[in-house]
C-alpha cells in the first residue's frame, strides 16, 4: 500500500492511498500513521490534481551510515592517513540524530544554506550536495528501557520512503569534529510524498557481515531489492541498489534501542547514503566527483527514484 | 513565572503555575507552551500533592558544547596530543541533535544503559555519568529559510529548565567518531519539572569572547547568573554558575538558524555541561574524577539545583 497526505483544491489535509494514477481519499488527517487502514474507500482524485504534504509528523530523525562503500569512500577522502573505516564501523550501525523539524516533502524548494566554510569565512555553501538514501518509518512505538529484539524489529516498521539528505560539505567539514554533523545537514531533508508499506518491498539476502555481529544484532542479513537512480537536471548521474547496504533496518532498530531508548510512531530512520562498488554507483556528488565538484548550482533539480517508492524531487534556489 | 504540567489524584494532565508551595491550576493541558498565560487563576493544589509530568512535548532537542572549561577538560583527556579545543570551537557554538523522544521529567528513574563498551564487549555501561546543564525552551517558532538575527533571538525563548544530560562514557567513546554521540546519550535526558520564564532570570555580562564572533553571532556577551550545584547521594560534589558559559543562547539560536533551519515551539536547546575554572566547579563525574571514576552506581541519586529553576532529580536503577 502507498499512503500519503494530500491537499486537493486548497482544502484540508486528507490521507490518501495511491492507486496507479489516482489517489483514493481516506478522509481528513495529517498522518498516514493514524488508523486509516480500516477506512472504507472514499472518492478518487487524479494524482495530477493533488498537492502532496508531509506524510507524517516526524518524531525523531536518525541518519545511519550503513553503506560500506560510502563510509569507505568518505574515509579515504578525509582520513587518507588512516584506515578508511573507523574501528567501530563493522561492530555497530553508526548513526546520529538529525533535525526532525526540517524534514520536508519532496517537491519543496531547497534554499542554499549559509554557514562557516572555514575560520572567519561565512557565506553560502559552495559544496551543496545530495545524498541518496532510503528511510524507514516507525509505526509501532516501543517502551523506554525495553530494547527491541532484532528478530522482532520489523514489527515496528510501518513502511519506507526515499530520502534526500541534502548536505553542505564545506559547512559540515568545518563543524563536525568532535560532535558530528549539525548545520551541514539540518537545513532540509526531503522525503518522498507517499509511504510504501513494508509488504510491498522485495526482501533479498544481504551481504556477508564480517565479523559476525554481536548477539543482539545477529540475524540472517537481508536487504531490499530497490533499484535506485539519481537524476540531475534530467540526466541520470548514478544508478545503484538498496541491496548493497551492509547493515539492515532490523539491526539499526535493535542497535538504536539497545541502550533502552524508545521508539515513537513517526520516527524516521534513514540508511545513510547508498553507494555501490562501482564508480557509477555512488550516491552523492562528493563521491561522484571525489570532492572536486562541481557541486549543486542554483536552479539544479535533483530527482531520486526507486520503485516501488516513487521519487523525491528538489530544486536548489 | 514558573509553569509546569501536573497530575493531581490520578486525574488528567493540567497546566499549573508554581507559587511558593502551591500550584495554581490553569486548566487541562499537556504543554506549558499552550496559551495558558491569559487564563484566570483556578484552584490551588499543594505542591506536595501533585505529580509533575513533562512540561511540554519536546520538538527537536539540541545539545550545545558551550562551556570553555568543559570542552577544554574533555579535549585534554581524549586528545592529549592535540590542542584541547578543536579549531572550530571559538568560531561557532558547536552543537548536535539529541533524542527528543527520551527527554523525561525530573524524578523519572534512569535505567543503566547497555551498549558496546569496546570491540565485541556488550553490557551495562560502567561509566554512567551526569551532566549539569541549562536548557532553553523555544516558545515562538521561526520560518524555514529565514535565519533569526542574533539581536532578536531572545524573543523566541519561552523559558529555561535545568537539564541532566545523562551520559554513558564508555558507550560514547566507542561510537562517537566520526558522527558524534548517539547511544551514549540517547537513553534518557532529564529536565526540571517546571519551566521558568526568561524574565525571572538575572542577566549579567558574559565572559570576553576571543576572537570577536562573526557578524551574525555578534552581540554584547551576556550570561545568566544562576548558582548551580550537583548533589550526589545527599552530598554536594560540585558548585558552579551558569554565568561561566562562553556562548550565550542568543548566539546559539542565531547559529542554529543561520543555515535556514527553522525553530518549532517546544525545541529544547541545552547549553552542554557547565564547568568552571576550579576543580570543584566541574559539571560531570568524568571531569571531577578525570576519567578515573567512580562513576554512578545503581541506587545513586543525582540532584541538580539552581534557583530560580528548581531542581532535577534522578535515581539510577
Amino acid at each position: 500500500m502507498k499512503l500519503g497526505v494530500f491537499r486537493h483544491r486548497g482544502g484540508e489535509p486528507h490521507v490518501g492511498r495511491l492507486d496507479g494514477d489516482v489517489v483514493i481519499d481516506l478522509g481528513p488527517g495529517d498522518s498516514v500513521l493514524s488508523r486509516v487502514l480500516d477506512s472504507g474507500d472514499g472518492p478518487e482524485v487524479p494524482v495530477s490534481a493533488v498537492q502532496w504534504l508531509l506524510p507524517f509528523p516526524v518524531a525523531d530523525y536518525v541518519d545511519f551510515y550503513s553503506s560500506l562503500e560510502h563510509a569507505t569512500n568518505l574515509g579515504r577522502m578525509f582520513r587518507a592517513d588512516q584506515e578508511p573505516l573507523t574501528p567501530n564501523w563493522r561492530h555497530l550501525p553508526i548513526g546520529y540524530h538529525g533535525r526532525a523539524g526540517t524534514v520536508v516533502v519532496g517537491g519543496t524548494e531547497i534554499r542554499r544554506p549559509h554557514g562557516q566554510r572555514k575560520v572567519g569565512d561565512f557565506g553560502p555553501s559552495q559544496k551543496l550536495d545530495f545524498e541518496l538514501e532510503l528511510g524507514f518509518v516507525i509505526g509501532k512505538p516501543s517502551r523506554r528501557g525495553e530494547p527491541v529484539p532484532v528478530e522482532h524489529a520489523l514489527e515496528h516498521v510501518f513502511g519506507s520512503v526515499l530520502v534526500n539528505d541534502w548536505s553542505a560539505r564545506d559547512i559540515q567539514a568545518f563543524e563536525y569534529v568532535p560532535l558530528g554533523p549539525f548545520l551541514g545537514k539540518s537545513f532540509a531533508t526531503s522525503i518522498s510524498p507517499w509511504v510504501t508499506t513494508l509488504d510491498e518491498l522485495t526482501s533479498v539476502p544481504g551481504v556477508e557481515q564480517d565479523p559476525v555481529p554481536l548477539a543482539h544484532l545477529r540475524i540472517e542479513n537481508f536487504a531490499y531489492d530497490i533499484p535506485l537512480e539519481v537524476e540531475l537536471n534530467g540526466e541520470v548521474v548514478s544508478r545503484t541498489n538498496a541491496r548493497n547496504l551492509y547493515w539492515n533496518v532490523a539491526q539499526q532498530i535493535a542497535h538504536l534501542t539497545s541502550n533502552g531508548a524508545s521508539l515513537r510512531a513517526g520516527d524516521l530512520l534513514a540508511t545513510g547514503t547508498i553507494s555501490g562498488a562501482d564508480e557509477r554507483e555512488r550516491g552523492s556528488l562528493i563521491e561522484l566527483t571525489w570532492n572536486e565538484g562541481p557541486f549543486l548550482q542554483d536552479g539544479d533539480e535533483v530527482v531520486l527514484r526507486g520503485e516501488p517508492l516513487g521519487e523525491v524531487r528538489g530544486r536548489v534556489v
